[in-house]
């Protein structure tokens, strides 16, 4: 496996005898195929994690719907890079090949690859999310106050997004990075589903901005109840309120914005 | 045209009587179609200075390499997002259709789109970047002063990602604005492109993180100097060293990184 960061010894712009050495997170091309054919396209991502990866993308592109229809994952070494190979069911490779081809290869696994269309936000989703579960303010602050001391490539760079997981009374048991948002949010999917978690209890920390595409990866993976860092944008927002998700955003420590679901929050 | 930001009635989290009022910045799914009929993906994006996007996403993604290979440029209204149609001459046309059609749709106008694959750091372009032109402290140091004053999306919602453009005397251009930085960057080349202005003298200034994808974004637009506000990633930064450019990153007032390319700059 490839180093997840480098250190570099730089100087301060004009003043070339002061020397430091920083900390860059690296990035990996990693080469997705399906059944050992059938190429999907390439990502750039952080070289960690990426069986989880696999499951969490494959969950949220709506090419699987179960851990079980995905039968092996095989990351190898490959040139510059790294190539993974996803083993699906017949039935999801099937109804995947189906997809129209497209002109152009995605690299970012923004949730929206793989679809004919973007989706408009009144047709995402056959039902909303169930208003069952609820989350304590405090809760939410634990979660958001610890975020900071999960982060171990951020420490180390401070330039890694996380995706974090935390039980509904605010603690944080997993927690996934990367230098792309929406990798780091598959990573976090993938490891629940591996591990059998389910979705329902707990909420969803995210160190960044909330887009639309970032919304449709937390919709399909049934989560309910999501506290990002950075601001959701209106599109997200339309879509998170629609099917009924609570979104707790520009989630600071001393100040979190309920952006909507707020049925879900107890004091 | 959309409107870009929109003001939602928001409240502090456990506070839901202090109501308070926020921008939120908008992004709208951007269906791409060349010469009519072929499509190539959709992007979603902030919806301004499309033309510009669709200059600079082709020059940046390598499907022209003048402004005159554009014939057209025409967006339309089409159901909850625009559609943007791209008239390339036939001799570009033709050397699109022949790249391979791939599995999955891009979203992100990422650099890498189109590309059969991610190129490794070592074939990356065909000559390094001629070291003529040089630039000093203190331009750079004025430039990323003034950056924020330029950026008007982001003063309005605090979300918006900016690439702009300084002279060599440090003096602010021109500034394009997106939620996505491939986006904002694309917009900036394309409206530099179309105004015949060469990349030759100045420094290109990006809010964000300067990934591969980044990277190959400038180099191939043909820019010697570029101040990232944030970090670069390793293989950016490689890549940046590899092909001579000036990478002066972690860009801050009162501290800039100089990774590479320390060759043009002056004091």
């Amino acid at each position: 496996m490839d180093a997840l960061f480098h250190a570099l010894t730089v100087a301060p712009l004009g003043q070339p005898e002061t020397e430091l050495v920083l900390n860059v997170a690296d990035e990996v091309p990693v080469k997705l195929t399906f059944n050992g054919i059938f190429p999907h396209g390439v990502m750039m991502m952080t070289s960690d994690h990426l069986e989880d990866f696999a499951y969490g993308y494959c969950l949220t592109e709506e090419i699987i719907r179960s851990a079980e229809q995905i039968r092996a994952v095989v990351v190898t070494q490959e040139d510059d890079g790294l190539a993974m190979d996803v083993t699906l069911t017949g039935e999801c490779l099937s109804a995947l090949l189906k997809r129209r081809p497209r002109a152009q290869t995605g690299h970012t696994s923004c949730g929206l690859c793989g679809s004919d269309d973007v989706p408009a936000v009144e047709t995402v989703g056959a039902c909303t999310l169930p208003l069952t579960q609820t989350i304590t303010v405090d809760a939410v602050c634990k979660a958001l106050n610890d975020l900071d001391r999960w982060q171990e490539l951020n420490a180390a760079t401070r330039m890694a997004h996380a995706a974090a997981w935390a039980d509904a009374d605010g603690h944080i048991q997993m927690i996934r990075e990367d230098v792309g948002r929406h990798n780091a949010l598959d990573k976090l999917i993938g490891a629940r589903l591996r591990n059998g978690g389910a979705m329902q209890s707990g909420v969803c920390l995210l160190t960044s901005r909330y887009s639309f595409e970032m919304a449709l990866k937390t919709l399909r993976a049934g989560i309910a109840i999501v506290a990002a860092v950075s601001a959701p944008t209106y599109r997200a927002y339309r879509l998170a309120e629609r099917m009924n998700q609570t979104l707790i955003a520009i989630a600071r420590r001393d100040r979190q914005i309920l952006f909507c679901g707020g049925e879900r929050i107890t004091q």
